[in-house]
C-alpha cells in the first residue's frame, strides 16, 4: 500500500486560491474563517490520505498521529506550523510548514520505516493574530502563556469575540486553557517555516536551523486630539491627532535606528472618525517592536513613550500607551540544535526575527526550528516566494531530522 | 384646521436616536442606510402631517410641497439641506435644515398666510459624502455638475457602488442626471445650516446670512513602498509607506500654515495591508484642503505635491495624487443676500469653510444661505452642538425670509 511521496508543490497547488485577497493581494487566511475552515478540511484531508487519525485538542488545534502497531504515545515526535496568515499576506507562511510536515511523512513512508514512538503534524489556529490581534495565541493557550478568560474576550474587526468565533465553528470554549495531556505527549517539536529575511540568500543555502527568536512586543497607542470640521477650523485652532501620529511614527523609526538589531514598525494606524472632511478625534496606531535582548527592547520603548508625548503634547494631543503582548527572546533547546545541526552538517543557523508558535512551546517541550529559502526574503506580503526545489530540499531535510528523532529505536518495516 | 407650530427641538427629538454610532460615537447616518432611510421616513411623515405632496425627483431628493389653490409653480421659494452626515458626526449637520424649515412651514401657516408662490422643503442625498467620498453628491447630479456615469461607479466602504445602492432602495440609477423640470421650479433657495465654526460665537449673535462657501478640493494620495515582515526586515532595508505619510502629513500641516485663510487636512488614512507586524506595502490618504481664492488653492496643492513627493522619495517610496473633487469657492447672489438683509437687520454675514449643497445650487439658481449659532464651534464630530432658544430663533428667522421671498403677493388667508 505504498503510495508515491506527494510534493511539498503538489499539496500547496490544492490551496493556492484559497483565501486569496483581491482588494489586498495575497491571502487573508483568517482564523476560522471560511478560507481558513476550507485549510483545516484540507488539512483532514492529507493526514486521512496518510491513514493518520485527527484530533481537535481543547485549544482548537488539528492534530494527525502517526503511530505504528505497539507504538508508545508519549515523547512523541510532533513537526508543524500554521495555516492562518496575516491580512494579504503570502502563500507560504504557515501552510508550507504543515505541506512540509505531510511530505516528510510520506518520506519516511517510503523509506520503508517504523517506529516505537508516535509521529504527529500539527496546525495550531491564529498564530498570526490577524484576526484577534493575539499573536500565537493557540500555543499560548496550550502552555497557559495567556489565560483563557482574556483569549475569550479578544475580538476581532468586526466585534466578534474569539468565543463566538469557537462556537461558531463548533469548539466549546469552555475547554480552553493550558493543555497538560497535550503538552504531555510532545517529546520533540520541529517547526518548520519559510524564511522572512534574507539570511539564506546571503549564505546561498536552501535550509537554515534555527537558533533563536528575537524578543517581540506589540504596543497600542492611543493619540487623542479634538474632532472638528475640516473646513471650519483654522490651523491655528486645530489639535489634530493625525499630525501627532505622524510625528510619532518618524519618533518610532528614529529610535529604533539608534540600535543595532532594533525592529520597530507601525503597521497598523486608524483614525476615529476617518472620514475625509473631518479632523480626526483620535487615532489608534499599533508599535511592533523587537530586540534579541529584553532589557534593550525594555529602554527603546521607554524612549519611544517619551518621545511620543513629546510628540502629542506639541499638537495639543494627549497619547496613551498599553502594551497588548511581549514575548522574550528564546533559545531553542541546545541538545536538540545540536543533533538535528549532525544530521544537517551544512545547514547554517539563523535567528528569527519573527515570531513562531515554538518560541511559544520552547517554554515547555524541547523545541527546533528549520527555515526554508525564501527568494524575495519579503514576507508578510503578497511577494513572499518559495523556490519548488527548495521546499523538497525542506521537506527532505525535515524527514532526516525526523527519522533522527523518531528513531534511536528505528527499525525497518515489513515494505 | 391650525395646528400649533412645532419647535425645532420637538422634530430632532424624533430621530435622536437614529444613526447613533457606538463606536465612532455621535452618529453615522450614510445616504440609503438603514439610518438615512428612517430618517426619510420621518421626513415623509413631517411633510404629510403639514399636508405637503412628497416626491422624490430623479436624483432621490425628497421634496415636500406646499402650495395654496392657485399657487404657482413656477419660481417656488425652496429651503432645506440634508439628513446624512459624516461617520461619527454631530446631530445637527444637515437635520437641524430641515427641522427648522418644517418648523418656518408651521409659523407662516399660523401667521395665517397664503402666498401665489410655492414653497417646498428639500432633503438632497449625500451631501457630506460619507458613503461615496463624494460630497454634495445629490445636488451635483441635478445641476449636471457630476455626470451620472462617475456617479453610478462610485463605492461605498464595502464596495457597493451607488448604483447599485440606489437599486436597492427603489430608486432607477437610469434617470439621473441634470434635472431641468427640478430646477426651472426654483425661483430662490435658502438653506439653513448649523455654524461649523465659532464665528457668531464671538459676534455673540445666534443667526448669520452666508455670504460664500470658500473653494473647496479632495485628493487622494497613494504612497507606495514595499509591505514586509515587522520581525525580520532590518531597519535599513526598509521602504516603509506609514513612514512616508507620517512626513506627508507634517508637509500638508506646514504648507498650509504658510498662507493665511488655507485649511489643510488629512482625516481619512489607511494602512495596506494594516497588519500590526507587516510593513505596509501602501497607505491611501486623503488631503481636504480650502482658500477662499482658487488660484492660491491650486498654488498650495502644488506645493504639497512636491513635498510629497520629495519626503517619498527620501524612505525609497513613491506618491501618486489625484484630485477627487474640486468645488471653486461661491459667491452667493448678491440680491437675494441684500433682501435677507433688510428682513434680518441684526444677523452679521459670515462665510463658510465647509461645502454646502447650497454652493452647488448656488451655479444655477439663486442661493442664500443661514447659519444658527453652535456653541461648541466643533462640527462633523458628536460635540456639534445647538442651544434650544437659538434653533428657534434660526427657524423664526428662517420663515421671516420666506415669507418675504413668498410674499411680495402674501395675503391675509381665512383663518
Amino acid at each position: 500500500m505504498t503510495r508515491a511521496p506527494a510534493t511539498v508543490s503538489q499539496l500547496l497547488d490544492d490551496v493556492r486560491d484559497v483565501g486569496r485577497d483581491a482588494r489586498r493581494g495575497g491571502y487573508s487566511r483568517f482564523t476560522y474563517s471560511a478560507a481558513d475552515l476550507e485549510l483545516r478540511e484540507w488539512f483532514v484531508g492529507e493526514a486521512s490520505r496518510r491513514s493518520m487519525d485527527v484530533e481537535t485538542d481543547r485549544n482548537g488545534a488539528l492534530w494527525a498521529w502517526r503511530s505504528d502497531p505497539g507504538a508508545s504515545l508519549e515523547r512523541a515526535v510532533v513537526t508543524g506550523s500554521h495555516l492562518d496568515s496575516v491580512p494579504g499576506g503570502g502563500e507560504f507562511d504557515g501552510p508550507l510548514g504543515i505541506a512540509s510536515a505531510f511530505v516528510a511523512v510520506d518520506l519516511l513512508e517510503a523509506a520503508g520505516l517504523t517506529f516505537d514512538r508516535a509521529l504527529a503534524v500539527v496546525a495550531i489556529p491564529e498564530e498570526e493574530g490577524g484576526r484577534f490581534g493575539q499573536a500565537c495565541l493557540g500555543s499560548q493557550l496550550m502552555t497557559g502563556a495567556i489565560s483563557p478568560d482574556r483569549a475569550l474576550g479578544l475580538r476581532d474587526a468586526d466585534g466578534m469575540t474569539f468565543g463566538e468565533a469557537l462556537t461558531a465553528v463548533g469548539i466549546d470554549p469552555a475547554h480552553l486553557g493550558r493543555d497538560e495531556e497535550t503538552l504531555g505527549r510532545i517529546g520533540a517539536f520541529v517547526e518548520l517555516h519559510v524564511e522572512q529575511g534574507r539570511g539564506l540568500i546571503d549564505l546561498g543555502q536552501p535550509v537554515a536551523i534555527g537558533s533563536s527568536i528575537i524578543g517581540h512586543g506589540l504596543w497600542r497607542l492611543t493619540v487623542a486630539g479634538q474632532g472638528n470640521h475640516a473646513g471650519a477650523t483654522s490651523m491655528s485652532d486645530r489639535r489634530d491627532p493625525i499630525v501627532a501620529a505622524g510625528a510619532i511614527v518618524a519618533a518610532v523609526r528614529d529610535v529604533a535606528r539608534t540600535v543595532d538589531g532594533a525592529r520597530a514598525t507601525v503597521g497598523r494606524i486608524k483614525a476615529v472618525p476617518g472620514g475625509t472632511n473631518v479632523i480626526a478625534s483620535r487615532v489608534d496606531m499599533w508599535l511592533d517592536l523587537r530586540h534579541p535582548v529584553d532589557g534593550v527592547a525594555a529602554e527603546l520603548v521607554a524612549t519611544i513613550v517619551e518621545r511620543a508625548q513629546v510628540a502629542a503634547a506639541a499638537e495639543g494631543c494627549t497619547v496613551a500607551i498599553v502594551e497588548e503582548s511581549y514575548g522574550p527572546s528564546v533559545d531553542f533547546d541546545h541538545r536538540l540544535r545540536e543533533r538535528i545541526a549532525g544530521v544537517l552538517p551544512d545547514a547554517p543557523t539563523l535567528s528569527s526575527g519573527a515570531g513562531h508558535d515554538a518560541g511559544v512551546l520552547a517554554e515547555v517541550v524541547p523545541t527546533a526550528m528549520l527555515f526554508t529559502r525564501n527568494p524575495t526574503g519579503i514576507s508578510h506580503s503578497p511577494e513572499e516566494q518559495i523556490e519548488e526545489s527548495d521546499a523538497e530540499l525542506g521537506a527532505a531535510a525535515l524527514a532526516a531530522v525526523l527519522q533522527d528523532l523518531l528513531g534511536a529505536n528505528a527499525k525497518a518495516g515489513a515494505a
